[in-house]
């Protein structure tokens, strides 16, 4: 597999000088970041961009392991007859107009297979938008030349998805928001070969992908699927599409995939320690904050100090928290004693700690400071939920928070509200701290518990994965 | 209770020319938007900011009919005392120190109620954060200035709530990011007299409230409470905090508040017609969405259309639009016609709508115009869900496709995806055009369910509230 993401050179068949054709974008993204050798391929050009072109795959010379094709569906089989000729190892075949388009297209992917058979030579797709590498700046894909606004956001979280929008569109919203990074985004389509669990069992074993998610309709082999995940010693989240009927009719269309019973498929997932979302940001964030927190300890993590500004908002905690299966940490009378010290004595201090009448007496760097230490050294408490107001501020810095934390041994969670840009600056100042925070209450409890209960899985496995 | 919302003159016990006081901010907020007379109160000053400043609220001169009052708590019933005397209609205690802090606090909040007994004087608070009318520039609050930062962004709706930070922190955070207006944001606090059902009468007769949100800690009078939602002709949306037990606990240290039965109450607030939220954002965007579409005709609207570029998000649409007992319309076959005109040949079209082939033949503007079109025109289609992907192309116009469907009467739910920036311009454009439109998708359906539900009520009710 390692031709697909560390090829020697790369062919991108079907490679066009016309800035709107995306045999025109896959040229310009391979040549952003890759630094192998590049051969467009397309009868029509002699050069494209100043780069010689080639009229035929054929006549690419060396060093070339991978073809990108982007031709029209019928074009497809030839030239794949042609890649393997030339000694190709694999390629990603980007054009639609397979078994997602009906009968006449599901024969040309069965001819499709039948080269592969023949010939041995591995097939990403048809029908995709192949790969996106943000470490190694790879995009061997047809996405719009937006994701290189802000330069390539590099994370632990790889991504399989069945869904050209989750590696293009998708991937420029999560590129552009910058609070959260990725390792690799692979777009698999048809499935034609190389399927989720190919990539599953790559990334698995990936030193550059700390948590692996996927966007699915379909899965191929559902025992090797949930093998795979059962000995990851990495997080897997899944998002199922088509568990519903009219979604599932869909998805047959797009995919040309048929999901499986939902039931059935959720409890296995489930007892493989997946961690199954429900929708695409849902997703992402679920992913950042595993990939924060692959695991922790203890692992049987459960009672949660919750520091906030507002009554309100530690109430909706408590609530959130409680209909997650956690607990609202009951505070050690030392810890107790030591909030009491900034908060004004007609206020007794409890779980959640509201942090505004302390703020008023002391300020916001002291009153955060000293109830994050109170907190951290509890031993009742097992994990913090923290809210923070910006905006009307200087700029808030958690990093001697986050310090803090690390030394005792307890994850941080945070929700951030206030001005809307003052809020995104929060954001990224707290992805550099490797700690997840959320514009939304809710998402902030859901992403904890999702965290937790990873760690409760290899809590039953032995503490080993 | 006009004199709280229309006060002829406001005098402001406790105003401070010390720039960090609560007492400060207040006056400067509503020295920033109030056109009747302001008197700071403050036997300290003989003046603040060149704004002549009285030792006594005896000594204010008319126009005056309301104080707020912003004084330590053990000096609140002498001042309530004096309001009285002078002949005030209504006071906003915003200092805290009442029921909220202990059996002290309990004894002093009920001497306020005993001098209201008294003499006739209306309370609001204590331990609130008072009013902000966005319509008419009253802030009567000490909410920090960053709250005007691009003036206060009007709408259609009105908050109750029992939390200082909603009103503050929360309605800066709504204001910066300006994808949804505000009326009126009432805090109550501790409702010593003034409540919720007070508020909600007041708001259910206000011409400028189309949508009234409330957080609620406890419910006062739970019959009157629901008898007023039951006559209203306004869609009202509840967020119960202190749901769970640790949360309840917490409640009543917060507002000194106790919630009842939540099951029961849930299910009387569903008869009468409340939309209950779980979350404090995903509350407002169910009330915005509410704003936007009060009451949908067809009352029993179901069948959505969905139009989207991206298969996978057709997909999860579909899932959840099931999930929340929605239907994925049945497009008829003259609408199917109509779409295949703008589609390849090898693509059959059905609901959801995969535009990305259309868009690839026809461009963007003339695929969504004509799909927008065959749905506006297909009887067997009651809404639409659209998607758009934004950045990397000119701007997104929209007015053209929300015309049409005003035109064929059929409510609008968007979710946009794509560049951070664009994303958000593209919500402001949406505001605009009061469509509304989410950054994620099960949010997106949620609301829209939300939305159809209050028309079902409306119809079951005989199609007049």
């Amino acid at each position: 597999m390692d031709f697909f993401f560390k090829p020697k050179g790369v062919a991108i068949i079907g490679a066009s000088a016309n800035p709107v054709k995306g045999g025109h974008f896959i040229l310009n993204n391979v040549l952003k970041g890759f630094n192998g050798g590049i051969y467009p391929v397309n009868p029509g050009y002699q050069e494209i961009n100043g780069i010689k072109c080639y009229p035929s795959v054929l006549e690419v010379p060396d060093p070339v392991d991978l073809a990108i094709i982007f031709v029209p569906a019928r074009m497809v089989p030839g030239v794949l007859q042609e890649c393997a000729q030339r000694g190709l190892k694999g390629v990603m075949i980007e054009s639609g107009g397979f078994a997602e388009t009906g009968e006449q297209g599901k024969q040309l992917q069965k001819s499709l297979d039948q080269i592969r058979k023949d010939t041995g030579i591995r097939i990403w797709g048809p029908n995709c938008m192949g790969l996106v590498d943000a470490v190694h700046n790879l995009v061997f894909s047809f996405v719009l030349p937006a994701i290189w606004d802000k330069g390539l956001q590099t994370g632990r979280v790889s991504l399989v998805v069945q869904s050209g929008m989750l590696s293009a569109g998708f991937l420029i919203d999560i590129m552009s928001n910058g609070i959260m990074g990725i390792s690799k985004a692979c777009s698999i389509g048809n499935k034609a070969d190389i399927n989720e669990c190919d990539l599953l069992e790559y990334l698995i074993d990936d030193p550059e992908t700390g948590v692996i998610g996927l966007y699915l309709e379909s899965i191929a082999d559902g025992r090797r699927f949930i093998d795979l995940c059962r000995s990851s010693a990495k997080p897997i989240v899944v998002l199922r599409g088509g568990k519903s009927r009219k979604g599932a009719e869909a998805a047959l269309s797009h995919t040309a995939s048929l999901a499986g019973n939902g039931a059935v498929i959720s409890g296995a997932l489930a007892t493989a320690g997946v961690v199954e979302a429900y929708d695409f940001k849902q997703m992402m964030d679920v992913c950042r904050s595993l990939a924060n927190y692959p695991q922790i300890s203890p692992e049987d993590c459960r009672r949660v100090g919750i520091l906030t500004m507002s009554g309100a908002a530690g109430i909706l905690s408590a609530d959130f928290i409680e209909a997650h299966g956690l607990s609202v940490a009951r505070l050690s009378p030392a810890t107790v004693e030591k909030l009491q010290e900034i908060f004004p004595e007609w206020m007794p201090v409890s779980n959640p700690v509201d942090l505004w009448p302390a703020v008023e007496l002391n300020g916001r760097k002291k009153a955060y400071r000293h109830s994050f230490q109170a907190l951290c050294d509890d031993a009742e408490v097992d994990a913090i939920l923290f809210h923070v107001f910006v905006g009307g501020h200087a700029a808030a810095d958690i990093s001697a928070l986050v310090e803090m934390a690390r030394q005792a041994n307890k994850p941080l969670f945070g929700w951030v509200m206030g001005r809307r840009e003052d809020a995104h600056k929060f954001q990224l100042h707290a992805r550099e701290q490797e700690i997840p925070v959320f514009g939304e209450l809710y998402r902030a409890v859901e992403c904890m518990a999702a965290v937790f209960k990873r760690s409760r899985y290899i809590l039953r496995k032995g503490g080993k994965l």
